[in-house]
């Protein structure tokens, strides 16, 4: 790990061979491959243009409807990550066309899943009886292990991108799906119920939640975008993030999904941020503006819609050419969970 | 996902080729095998002698030594993962070697680590200034990024079994290590020291720690077992792990590692348990006794030293038939903070 | 405590004067009267009227200004509790009034202080740095150590509701308090700011604070009255409270103050509700419509802005001839946080 | 509060004589007596030698028997609080005093109390069903709520002090209490099962429990005892309190009571403590030694047994002209749950 691997000879590969049957393996001949001195990531920064995925989405409809496909979204995968269908080693990524009229059928799992809404005109999203429309920006919770379903009652095809714990939930052998027997599952809430009763600082007395999800499930990107705004009003601006906020489970002042951590960042015309790198690969959405991310020195113009990941401890520095809004999500509150995050500021 | 996959046809299977280059791939040519009704893990059940992985380790001995080595260790590698070098999909286990007057260097990493002693006249391990001698059974932490380095006084090898987070850490990327100047760091806490401050169920006034791990770093085996005998003196057997406890931090009634979670547990003279699933794969240590475990009803004997692995949501039995007592570690904590630990009782 | 108390006879009484002089007490004598089987509280039950209260405030107003009295605050002094400035045991109620033009010059103390606000046009009170503008209805904070100062730019007299915990601080003898060294604060933050801030469900990110209490510090009216609606739309009606939401701490889904819960309840038209009883003494207050609430059987009409007290543990049921909404605060959290809290529903 | 009060006059008086029948009073006429600029108690500091309270209670033992008193049992009373049995404003205690043979009847309450061993060679408690041996320097809990029961099965009388919250309770209007229907509860649990249970830095797995109090409730003095003196071999000695531990609840890791903070003190010979205050006013016990503690300047020997009390915010000066030990209880973990606790260390 933290010296040079000793040196392979004949009788240490003679052992090596012996043992291997006995399902042994010498430590000091991986261990510094498997305890590295610094996060090394097959993980690779990467940026998809949202023209092209669009295209792809657009293609994959005259291909499959929304029913066989039971999700028609396009994963997007990692080009260091080849064959894992990850985003990153621990999140994933696609993004997910609904047609008009179409319905992508109710189930459920142990997988957490945000929606953040690329273009909607009649989208929605059915989660716990409670069916949100969707708007460009939205942050949509699919809580793990509770019913949902998507629709589209537009005129025009509906985008948004999917951000799951997906490899997370394989690696941690705790996978759990099923399908629902209808098509959709019954709507017996109001529209906007659960934002109302628990967005407004205010809780039903008496309230208890078992599930670590918030129970707000579309934080609307009119109301996240004000926040911001308000920030600005401010000028708190930090020196690696411009202004950025979390979403916020009410129910606990934590992060609104157990495993994943999202967030919305405004970055004014002009700025550019200090060097930073943090140990929870993150993939960015651009949603106003243009920007500039410059990767272990390497730039990625990006613009509305655009994706593009940043992994584990590589540097990242956001520049904004005009006033910028950007939306990204990452593994923080698992690795603060497990008392493993790391960041670093600056060019220390 | 819950229905049958779609058929791939001459069309659909130019889509993927074309989208291939672009980083994209149909989630609905790979839904049914990453979100999985139930856990599918390559994780198989398999145990290891104590006695042929010693002889391997005394073979080991002749070959390097523990400063080339820096650990002399043989992986337990789980057949069905391997050349990954870990026990079940998120954890690691090996067996380590200290011959009579040598030492494992000092070093730090990020990856948590815990020492159950197989065989110990003068081993030691030091963390955190302090060095306490090793004995049969003790549960030994070396936490999250605090140097540790480890010797042998007396004057026959010792051996104790290794159970750390490697393939968590590496997984999220967020692997850290480095070596200490010194092979071993200066010893500056009298022995036992932490063990008394920490131990007696008083704190000192106003110790606060902001790290996630127990500051007890030697859980003494004959304190623990006499914990397990006091239960027994009520008869309170839980059907599916007769008497078994969980190693605590003392500072918040927590699992003693922020990622790993450890028990003792006996199970009487004949007792047998009722059939038992969770999503924590679990490697079990015998210690006292001699039992069987029937992991989806093939059995697998175990004695002292035995170490055998029980995959995620693999049903298990386990049978005594004199008195006996395992040790056993898992992700459990991990997934129960991360919301997704399951378990099932019995034949449901 | 729970059998007769023992009879006293000439030696005892003998006993009982010779160690008065040692600062003795026999317990057996007062057993009863300090552990009793159940809470026998000196608070009574007690209604103000609003319009005697407040021509009693414009009386004050000719008598005192609001710089000479710092504040110009009648205290509702329970009936029960003569000379303690106390509403119930532990919590303090007054209805404040502010003349056009006036200030109530700017102090911090530990009391943690709510306003609930009566009538406002042009009335504020300025919290760190921000002026927030008051309004029917309003619940504002004003933290423990926190500079605060009240004002009034409009043409009307503002008057309010102030519940302090001063019967708590000062029973714990932890009571500090220091005038500001002038009568204002200075502005600082814009309008709105931390509403807009913490009020969204998102935070800041990175964002901590040692406090205990929420950062909001004005609850909008219109916005509590609108969650109260949306829960009356899936028609969850609690028997005993009606539609009852509390004030939340949005950094950790707590009471908004770390002593006193303060809460927002509609009782609808005709509604009636299942007799309750509860360890936290409360003060009721009137918002919308009229209602009845029945106090050991003993009816209090209400209307809107009277103020009404319920005693720990006497049973109350609360009627509603038209749509009615009720403000009420207590010690309810202190007292859950200590393990004291208990209710009792219906008739057991 | 922060200004003079304003001055009266015939007016004013006049109102204040006119609202009075309406429940009603003027702050200002009162505000700087209930929010004052420091803690303003009327506890004083005051000692009570051991032998001569110890004397007392062999006289109380001829004058009635435990069965009829139910506790024989003095109150040790503030003499700034006088009528009411409390010693400092939130806190009560008092001597226990049981005779070889007697019974003091079970019974149960919700204030929670600390029973800190003076003699005792047969003395026992019963808590829920497991009867523990009562020795020198035990402190023992019984929990809010939870059947007890006391006796004396040997040769000489036991005495104990008793620390409970009866004050606290009595002001939050919370008190309930009831008799066992028998003398003793039964005895279910053999000797010493608590601790080997939850004070062995090992629980249970999947152990749940509701109440906030610490499942060991007999934390024997030789072990806490032991426990200080591991402190000293680092030298790690505070400078205003020597050193000291508090009493923990394994489950949380926090104060083994809800209310109460226990905590035991080692004073080394000749050490004398830098001046300190805080809100919480401290019962101390001697233990082991002599000392002597300046309060506000004015000196206070003690020896074993002695009891004294350092009112809120009074200065301390500790000093041990040997070896020294002290055992001290308040309402701090009341006051740090309610933020109101504070300190000042040194002489700023």
């Amino acid at each position: 790990m933290t010296r040079d691997a000793p040196t392979d000879n004949v009788e240490r590969q003679a052992f090596y061979d012996a043992i291997e049957p006995e399902n042994l393996r010498a430590l000091w001949s991986v261990m510094g491959a498997i305890i590295t001195p610094q996060p090394r990531s097959d993980c690779v920064p990467v940026k998809w243009g949202y023209t092209q995925v669009r295209e792809r989405l657009i293609e994959a409809g005259a291909l499959i409807s929304a029913r066989e496909a039971e999700r028609r979204v396009l994963i997007l995968e990692n080009p260091g990550l080849r064959g894992t269908s990850k985003a990153t080693t621990s999140l994933y990524c696609g993004v997910q066309c609904v047609m008009p009229g179409e319905v992508a059928p109710a189930h459920r799992h142990t997988q957490s899943a945000l929606r953040f809404v690329l273009e909607s005109e009649g989208g929605y999203t059915s989660v716990g009886g409670e069916r949100t429309d969707m708007h460009y920006g939205d942050f949509v919770i699919t809580p793990s292990w509770e019913w949902h379903d998507h629709g589209n009652t537009g005129d025009a095809p509906v985008f948004w991108l999917d951000g799951l714990d997906i490899p997370l939930v394989q690696f941690l052998d705790a996978s759990f799906a099923e399908g629902y027997a209808d098509e959709r599952q019954p709507v017996t809430a109001p529209p906007g119920d659960t934002l109302a009763r628990y967005g407004a600082n205010m809780l039903p007395l008496d309230y208890a939640r078992a599930a670590p999800t918030s129970p707000i499930f579309n934080y609307r990107y009119a109301r996240s975008r004000e926040a911001l705004e308000s920030l600005r009003a401010r000028d708190e601006w930090d020196p690696c993030h411009g202004l950025k906020m979390r979403y916020v489970n009410p129910l606990d002042g934590g992060w609104a999904m157990p495993t994943i951590g999202a967030c919305l960042q405004l970055l004014p015309e002009g700025f550019s941020t200090q060097p930073y790198r943090s140990t929870d690969a993150t993939v960015f959405v651009g949603v106003e503006g243009r920007g500039r991310a410059a990767i272990e020195g390497h730039p990625y113009a990006w613009g509305p819609r655009d994706v593009f990941i940043v992994p584990s401890w590589h540097e990242v520095v956001h520049e904004a050419t005009e006033d910028a809004v950007l939306f990204s999500y990452s593994d923080r509150p698992a690795q603060e969970k497990l008392g493993l995050w790391r960041e670093r500021r600056g060019n220390r």
